[in-house]
């Protein structure tokens, strides 16, 4: 089989996946925004047989041999190179895991996440504990279709985070925990006033302001739009159609809001890829961790700031004039910024939530290398959380029963990325700052256009142009560091309790 | 080739291509809701995709094999007989057509709209009519693919209606319009107060009242729902997923409501059929002029009557009390019924819009059979407004310029679907009125439910399980005819001139 252009070839099929993909981002987008109730089974159906289209078209062998005549064909640009190893990539990942294991594990997967439904209310963990050992089986046999990792773990951290290792998750978690544990109970002590932000927030007006933040953030509404759902993501439906969701409580505005400045940071990091990327291999963010930075430097370095609320605080008193009449900016800040040892990783505030997801990656971890076993786990939850978070959950519920990851999946790369982006979203930030001077002066005009513009240049427009690891030294001067997100959050915490 | 179980495979078979269906109405219903402005480029070619996924499977010679396994297997039921006749209708239609003839008529098709678009400001339609001459060269050729019918109107009129003839038509329009043009004279001459029609009535009112009713007269939105979009139009997403749109005027309210009534009328039809017919080739409603009579029926003939607004003026009053203060029920229903002579069709009354389909009929049918030249149109246009409506248009931007159909397809079955609508809306509605003693006092209390349920069970249920024509006689005692519709409207227009 002759390949005069094997380029030509290969940018059609991109094209071809990456409508796939939108064509499938838009059933899970409307999915959890507009389905009607009854619909539900016809697009179950649906999402399987666009999934079931696009695997074959992902892992056509015409397609590998495309990839192999470009290679072989040489004479390779630098962004060629990067642009057939991230195709060649994909391609392995999708081909390597037999079609078999595939539907075995997805079944396992299914049955386990309706029986975890079932048994969490009735806080039977018991009942889980064989199921969750073939989940744990699955996961390793499918890490040992990757010989070239040396552990399940470090295959599943690759794979969020290309070249990433579970040694360098580690070194990081531990020190992050050892500085977190006491930074916790100091602020976990202060006495802060937070009794404003229960008080009644009309829907209509929450959605407005967030989204005219976001706006002012750069999140262009023309290539994207927010909607309703129940657990917010971010889903990008074509090459210039990048959406966001949120829910609304009508007695916490903060939770809209945040979720929308979340959102909002992961849709501006695909909005900012760079044009000619879009639609190839290189089109997109580069990696869960990476990708998580960039929305909690959105809402947590910038939207926490005590510089933001200077500059946001007069459109929230105008937006809820009752509401807000006896509170002070000082106040807002406080409040937003309250830490709360908690139970539950989803309500945590930004300091103890690392422990949350420390906990977690650390009983993966165990389980995967055989150091505990699943008829454990909820044992072991339990001292974990009395060790990282001194607190003990009355029952499996609010423990090892709490997170869908581990029963409707693998057991494996799940929870590191939270943290990894919360790592990385300070050193971005940092890096931000010192290339920005008066940076903080913008945030309190509620000017974000410098550091939207930078963050573009730097982190967004080269999409998947460099590894993870290699963007963040490019772009920090450092590999992955925990210095100035211990420095930010020290910061932070002394400045609130002065 | 064995089929030891033809059926089965082919029940999976329809199955995906009412999934793929369904995706691609999805598609379309986010492009005209809910798509940003920045998404069309990357939405157009995701349709364009999976129109070629879809057209490769319903065109699958195997699945032809699967047709012919099945005739063969010999003793079939009636149900079964009458799905092989409709999937083989379905797959000659698909694959009578050459390929490169249908990616020809495509793309002239696209050329030709943008041309309009451009030309329609600058009311140029003599720069349209080379395009035009090879739109109509190009539709006089798909129809010679099919020689079993007597001329091109005839092939376009059955793939629309089913077993429905030219010759039909004719007889019945010319009828109607010998019928309209006096009723229109003596209708158009009435004084009738519709100032309050122009008032200012908030959009969520509209829309809450709009969808009350629409739930009322059937439509189950928890297989459904209503979003805004510029042109309405119900659509199947899914089995059990068949969702309109509407659009809404702040100084108009009848334009809403009956654009939601119209819409759900048809998606009343779609959610009637009969469970075991869904995702089959009977899984839908049976011709294009049946689906317009439901949707009819339920705008116009129930939307419009008396004993509606018996039931619903209070209701509207209550929702606009001070738009609605000094206005009585019989002055609204004489406002809903307004006839206007107009030179746009969608803007047309109830009685004049007959006369805007049945010209342009002519007109298309005259061009097909070679009676009148493109060249010629415009003036054929004036001429034939003049005949029918007593109106010449000051220009081509309000003659032969006004509707997208011939410059966005092809020329021939665009326009006849509206007004057999109408026509058979009446025959099926004399049927429910002689099945249901009381119908009218049903209404004026607004309960739809006896109505819905005839209607269901007689019309909906059965799907396309009968040709159109046998379910019109098995339904009304008799094939099509115009006496039931000049019934009703000269029952309506006398009374109102009473």
């Amino acid at each position: 089989m002759t390949q005069p252009e094997p380029w030509a070839a290969l940018r059609r099929h991109w094209q071809e996946l990456a409508d796939l993909g939108g064509i499938g981002a838009l059933l899970g987008w409307d999915q959890s925004t507009y389905l009607p109730r009854a619909g539900a089974a016809s697009r179950a159906r649906q999402q399987a047989l666009l999934s079931g289209i696009r695997h074959a078209r992902a892992t056509d062998a015409a397609y590998g041999r495309l990839l192999d005549g470009a290679q072989a064909q040489g004479d390779l640009t630098p962004v060629q190179t990067r642009t057939l190893a991230v195709a060649r990539r994909n391609f392995d990942q999708a081909t390597r895991l037999p079609a078999e294991f595939v539907q075995t594990f997805s079944q396992h997967a299914g049955e386990t996440y309706s029986a975890w439904v079932q048994a969490r209310p009735e806080n039977d963990f018991a009942r889980l504990v064989p199921l969750l050992d073939k989940t744990l089986d699955l996961s390793q046999q499918a890490a040992a279709y990757f010989p070239e990792f040396a552990t399940p773990m470090d295959y599943f951290i690759d794979a969020a985070d290309e070249g990433m290792t579970a040694e360098q998750v580690d070194r990081v978690f531990t020190a992050l925990r050892e500085a977190l544990v006491p930074m916790v109970d100091q602020a976990a002590a202060a006495q802060v006033r937070t009794d404003f932000l229960s008080r009644h927030y009309p829907i209509p007006a929450q959605l407005a302001l967030g989204e005219a933040i976001a706006r002012d953030y750069g999140y262009d509404t023309g290539a994207g739009r927010q909607d309703l759902t129940a657990h917010p993501f971010m889903t990008r439906l074509g090459a210039h159609d990048v959406r966001i969701t949120t829910r609304v409580r009508e007695d916490d505005p903060t939770d809209a809001l945040y979720s929308t400045l979340h959102e909002a940071g992961h849709a501006m990091y695909e909005q900012g890829v760079a044009e000619d990327l879009l639609d190839t291999p290189l089109g997109g963010g580069v990696s869960a961790g990476v990708h998580e930075s960039q929305s909690r430097l959105w809402e947590n370095l910038v939207g926490r700031s005590r510089a933001f609320w200077a500059g946001q605080f007069g459109r929230f008193r105008d937006a809820f004039p009752e509401q807000l009449a006896d509170v002070t900016e000082d106040e807002m800040f406080r409040a937003v910024n309250v830490v709360r040892r908690s139970l539950i990783r989803t309500d945590a505030d930004e300091l103890t939530y690392n422990l949350h997801v420390i906990t977690r990656y650390e009983l993966e971890r165990d389980l995967l290398n055989g150091r505990l076993a699943v008829r454990d786990l909820a044992d072991a939850w339990h001292a974990a959380y009395d060790t990282n978070l001194g607190l003990r959950a009355p029952s499996d519920v609010d423990g090892v029963l709490q997170d869908v990851h581990w029963y409707g999946g693998r057991i494996g790369g799940a929870f590191q990325g939270y943290t990894i982006g919360n790592v990385l979203s300070a050193q971005f930030y940092a890096a931000a700052q010192a290339a920005t001077p008066g940076l903080e002066g913008d945030l309190a005009r509620g000017d974000f256009t410098r550091l939207h513009s930078w963050l573009r240049e730097q982190v967004y427009a080269p999409g998947r142009l460099y590894t993870p690891g290699d963007l963040v030294e490019r772009v920090t001067g450092q590999p992955m560091t925990v210095e100035p997100y211990l420095a930010y959050l020290r910061g932070k915490y002394e400045g609130l309790q002065g």
